[in-house]
Parts: structure tokens; C-alpha cells; sequence
């Protein structure tokens, strides 16, 4: 009974540590997206190409490059290429809301 | 021509801060997964039902309820239900290692 309850006790810290990284993270994530946004911006401005397959092949030769576990390097990509999607997602909604076809 | 050397700066300037938070986010995301393999450990050495649903759903509310953009909420929980994915990935791989059946 004891054992039970430092196990909860184990389980509620590590619970908290996860919530905390996962506050940190859609802090990162938002910021993240608020650049790849301005990265938009810049861009249309500039009558230059959105859509860039290179530098998204670069970001996410970055990741796996500095990826040191216990995530595998494909598990990283996946992610990010999640991360990716959502960016390019969310510049097609702004760009339609500035009356823009995406 | 010092107007496109000018927008070619800014967006230089841009990706770097996005290579900064990759880089952030990859720690965060592999401190995450220890975090998540250290409870399957746990869970496992108390006999204890390793796949939480609730849990879960309780993460994917946490994410979104903190959340204030620019990404909506949805793409929030797509992301946080790819990281889970694969956690959960990474501790079938540990369980497999251990020599159990995931």
C-alpha cells in the first residue's frame, strides 16, 4: 500500500514535468509559427516564392542533425514535418484573409 | 536591388530565430520523451496499465487550454497528438528491447 503510494506520488511528478515542458513547448511552437508568418509576409511583399521545398528539407535536416534521443531521428522528422504543415496551414488562412486566393 | 539585399537580410534573420526554437524544441521534445519512457518504467515495475486514454485526453486539453496563438487549437492538438504518438512509439521499442511484448 506504501509502494502503491510513493508509485502515485512517482507518477504525479513526472505528470507535472510533462505539463511543464508542454507549457514551454506551445510557447516555442507559437513563437515558431509567429515567424514562419512573418517569413510569409516578407516574402509576399517582396513578390517572391512561398512555397520554399529546400529550406524545409534544411529545417528538418537541422533537427535530426542536433536530435541526441531517446527519440530516434525519424520520430523528429515526423514531428516537424507536423510542425511544417500546420505553418504552411496557418500562412494559407492568413493569406485568404487578406483577400488573397492561397 | 538594396530593397531585395534588404528583404534577403530579414528573411536570413528570420530562419535563424526559427533554427534557435528548433533547436529549443528538440531539447524539449527529448527531455519530454525520457519523461514519458520514465513512466512507462514506473507503470511497468508496479503492474500497472501502461496505456492511459484519459491521461491523454487530459495532455491535448492542457495544450489547447494554454494556447493563444497564432496557431488555433486545432493544430495544437495535431502537434501534441503527433509527440504522443510517438512516445508511445518509443516505449513499444523499450518494452520490445526489455524482451516483452509491446
Amino acid at each position: 500500500m506504501a509502494e502503491k503510494r510513493a508509485l502515485n506520488h512517482r507518477l504525479d511528478a513526472l505528470r507535472q514535468q510533462i505539463d511543464d515542458l508542454d507549457e514551454q513547448l506551445v510557447r516555442l511552437l507559437s513563437a515558431r509559427a509567429a515567424c514562419a508568418l512573418e517569413i510569409g509576409k516578407v516574402k509576399k511583399d517582396g513578390g517572391m516564392e512561398i512555397y520554399q521545398p529546400s529550406r524545409e528539407a534544411d529545417v528538418l535536416e537541422h533537427v535530426q542533425q542536433i536530435n541526441r534521443g531517446p527519440l530516434d531521428d525519424g520520430a523528429i522528422k515526423r514531428v516537424f514535418e507536423r510542425v511544417i504543415d500546420e505553418a504552411r496551414r496557418l500562412e494559407r488562412i492568413a493569406n485568404n484573409e487578406d483577400g488573397h486566393e492561397a
